[in-house]
């Protein structure tokens, strides 16, 4: 077992990973991890825990070919049961999370509190949203946080079908704070700027050190990026646009594209996120607002995220998507009109699926 | 037949009526004016004109109780069938519009050019919106046209079945212009104040005499109102917020309350809608919003129209209901940043609805 995440070289199985959430994103994350051979990877399953563990995962990957009954090293049904294996507490180097990101209904410290050590383990969060970075931190602020951006396009399929059809790219970096959602003054530190440039140094070696073995283990492209949150801003011109007005008006990309949604409602929207990354200091090129919007074909039937969720009463990522964003908004002084109304109007809907599931 | 629509006491069915849009409201309006007395009405009805014209109307009414094969005087199958009678024009007194108001789809103003004549038939709109009367205006500038808001509750059971379940409540009042869409510089006239004087008390009593028809044929009340704008925009507190948000949401009216929907959304598009009329010289009590976002309960399950419309992708009421109230406040400069982008995401409906219909 690795004593520290900056090893170049690692010794096989070294690390000691466990991954918390095996949907589509998450299931093909463990599986690049164990191919890599740098990492033991337990894998925390909780509705799936019974089926997976006698038949493994039945793979289908564009970037990994056919696999039957396929394994991480270990998969066990709770946190608290992976934190403990002969009797001992297991000390990770690396937790990755790939959970939906739902912070009022299954915030994401808890969950992982019983993997953590304080001072060593390294969070990598492989998430949709904004803020996401907060509450851990706030738990254990020594620690180093990454996360990833990823465009892989994976699902699954009941029971243990992992279904990869579009190729594994993703960029990951630290979060180095201060948060972006409560106000930067509350996240300062009282570290002297030479600690704190230490302390930077050695997040980067383990975002660094995480990278090169998500690289080894055969995904397509794992980019090591120095400013995440402008990728994470990116993402979410897509996220806090398509993926939502999609999803209110039950509409797929080419309807909202055809019926000139894309430019009386995404644009707009689209610029409000551009003008919030830019106010909190991470600005995204001009150009990349028109090639968000016009990259796909007006004939495009893809049905985003939001809607299937909308649609099935599952449970919408709102809050990160449009809910923090709009409280960093709120504190640089940023208008969001468009989005104001959207993120309105979808709390309807999400409190209409909340009651669904009471019922 | 009356030469004068300014007759207090007419004769024997002398009005001669034609209403256009059988619908639930359209049928009670027709039975209204011909238990009258003082009407000879014909209804022009298009689906249903093969059916009605052979079996009558089933009606049970809360105000007129149950009726069985009931029918107007006439029974036609178009305008242009109306507008002739025994090789003759007829001259009609009144035409009342109770159709859909789909200004894009339906135009009223080409749909009754037949039975129109210049300078003498009155224009009755019992429709939802606001800027309705210009077309009529623009087509007809001597003639006079009122409107009705009404709060009948009052719908069709396929094929011939008319329930009323809501008392036929209604004010009823003369458009004198100008038009609140279209600057009023392009409808000023060039009549002097004594002409104009003289005009608006001839529009009142053609507008009196039909009050006092509709009133004598046992509507629960009509009231005759000097300004029936301001009753129209009091009405759209309710059609512009209630009606479309619970549309584009797909929420019955406690759905929308229960979720704080009520607040977040509502309470502000009423106030945006309180300032366009208070700008277009319409002021309606402060009181008014308080009063309609809370006069129903939390457990009211009342679907509202344009959900139906929605739900069952027929045209929905949008361009009226939102599109022309918008035209008012921007040329007024209204900010609307609510009602903005309901009615964006509305058009996206509104597209979808169309191309289902090309189908």
């Amino acid at each position: 077992m690795a004593t520290t995440a900056t090893t170049t070289s690692p010794a096989d199985h070294a690390y000691r990973v466990c991954l918390i959430g095996s949907g589509g994103v998450g299931t093909i994350a463990s599986l690049v991890l164990s191919k890599s051979r740098q990492a033991h990877v337990t894998a925390v399953l909780r509705s799936k825990f019974q089926y997976v563990s006698e038949h493994g995962w039945d793979i289908e990957s564009i970037d990994h070919g056919t696999l039957q009954g396929w394994k991480p090293h270990r998969v066990v049904g709770s946190a608290a049961e992976a934190a403990v294996e002969d009797g001992k507490k297991v000390e990770f180097d690396y937790v990755v999370v790939c959970t939906k990101q739902l912070p009022d209904r299954n915030p994401v410290a808890p969950m992982i509190e019983p993997i953590m050590t304080a001072g060593r383990t390294t969070v990598v969060l492989i998430q949709n949203g904004i803020g996401i970075e907060d509450e851990i931190v706030a738990a254990w602020p020594t620690n180093t946080v990454m996360s990833s951006v990823s465009h892989i396009g994976s699902g699954i399929e009941e029971p243990n079908k992992v279904v990869q059809v579009g190729k594994d790219v993703s960029k990951m970096g630290v979060h180095y704070g201060p948060s972006s959602v409560v106000a930067s003054t509350e996240s300062s530190t009282s570290e002297s700027g030479a600690e704190a440039e230490k302390t930077n140094v050695e997040k980067r070696a383990k975002a660094e050190a995480f990278v090169s073995m998500y690289n080894a283990g055969g995904a397509h492209i794992c980019e090591l990026v120095d400013d995440i949150e402008a990728a994470r801003w990116e993402k979410l011109l897509w996220n806090g646009t398509f993926n939502t007005v999609c999803a209110l008006t039950r509409s797929d990309v080419g309807e909202i594209q055809r019926s000139k949604g894309r430019e009386t409602l995404l644009l707009p929207m689209m610029w409000e996120i551009w003008h919030i990354a830019e106010a909190s200091g991470h600005a995204l090129p001009d150009t990349i607002v028109q090639w968000m919007a016009y990259r796909l074909p007006d004939d495009c039937a893809y049905r985003a995220s939001m809607l299937l969720d909308l649609e099935n009463s599952r449970p919408m990522e709102l809050e990160v998507i449009l809910g923090n964003p709009l409280k960093v908004a709120k504190r640089l002084g940023v208008a969001t009109p468009v989005m104001d109304v959207v993120y309105k109007l979808l709390q309807v809907e999400a409190w209409k699926i909340e009651q669904q599931g009471k019922k």
